[in-house]
């Protein structure tokens, strides 16, 4: 299994049980994440964004105006970033207050923007980006015009280093706590798709899309 | 309505019409949320760290060891920090890939560290804190004994600046993209709570809670 590289930066000392350095670990919570937080540094002061964003091979994506203060700095600086995401899939639920906790996948991945001047890469982020939001949706809607393509623009983050943090199972409390009269056990989170609401004003006639079903 | 003051830091510029600077959209945000992620930055490299939080009246409050390394990096230097809070609540899906979209709130927060060392207060941020995550479980649970309290450290952060960025409703296409036969609309997105899983080794006989039903 391959794995990222240990470094300064990405190594989990609280609690190091719970990283997780494999490529394949790492890739799947990011491609199950709809978005991410991006954390870079202006005069010593951190700011984060939420951005939606996808990942290809070992290269992630993020996309968004070309009038983008925060993009277009990115790449012309080549500022350090920290991206991640973060699942809570449950909560935890110990007999101690003190051993309360959640189950979570959380990754965090460090790297620099490359702003993406090829065309064919720009036109595979948009597909892959639009599907992963909504699979089977790229092929359904308008493509974009030579207006929307010169309005948008696209970072990639290779992937240099990278790390997950994940807890899954039951509490763990102390020995003697088992005895107590308290209920014990985790409560599921998860993130619903819910019944699709259609446009107010969607023209008559348009049959519901099948990848929607 | 009490708001925030709009600053250098926290002025939505991208699509300024999204952003909500009242406070009681700020704080309920803030109040639903699970997690926040927290960014600060260490030898001008940004960091990020996901992590449980609750608020009391204007502050923040996270909890961890007291061997926690960050945690007191951010009490001792003062160094500031960016705490975000995500909800994607809807795929907004429209007729032009361009015009696709997400429904979401999002609040990022600008502070600073401060060690609370008064114990009423650091009692109440745990009862808060866990109440949060289970309402109606402080209550039930084993109370921390005084080793416990010894090994938790809380951390308390003053909004000082904070911001949202709220998008609600359906597509909003180019007028000459009305009459394609696309589908349009919007899928929500929801975190739900499951069916509770009780623990293996629960104690026999142990009432399930009211408030988890």
């Amino acid at each position: 299994m391959e794995k990222f590289s240990i470094t300064d930066k990405t190594e989990i000392t609280r609690l190091p049980k719970r990283g997780v350095y494999d490529k394949e670990t790492v890739y799947s919570i990011l491609d199950e994440a709809m978005f991410c937080t991006l954390a870079y540094v202006r005069d010593g002061q951190p700011f984060q964004i939420p951005t939606g964003f996808c990942r290809i091979d070992n290269k992630l994506y993020i996309h968004g105006s070309v009038g983008s203060f925060y993009m277009r700095e990115l790449a012309e600086k080549k500022l350090p970033v920290c991206i991640s995401v973060t699942f809570m899939d449950g909560l935890v639920l110990a007999r101690s207050a003190f051993h309360h906790s959640v189950n979570y996948r959380s990754v965090v991945v460090f790297s620099e923007a490359t702003k993406v001047e090829d065309q064919g890469e720009l036109y595979t982020v948009l597909e892959v980006f639009t599907n992963k939001l909504q699979p089977g949706r790229w092929d359904d809607v308008r493509k974009p015009d030579a207006g929307e393509w010169k309005a948008t623009m696209v970072l990639s983050f290779d992937i240099q280093e990278a790390s997950a943090k994940v807890r899954t199972g039951g509490p763990k409390d102390d020995d003697d706590d088992y005895n107590l009269d308290i209920w014990a056990g985790v409560v599921p989170l998860k993130i619903e798709r819910k019944e699709p609401i259609p446009d107010d004003v969607l023209k008559p006639g348009i049959a519901f899309p099948d990848y929607l079903k």
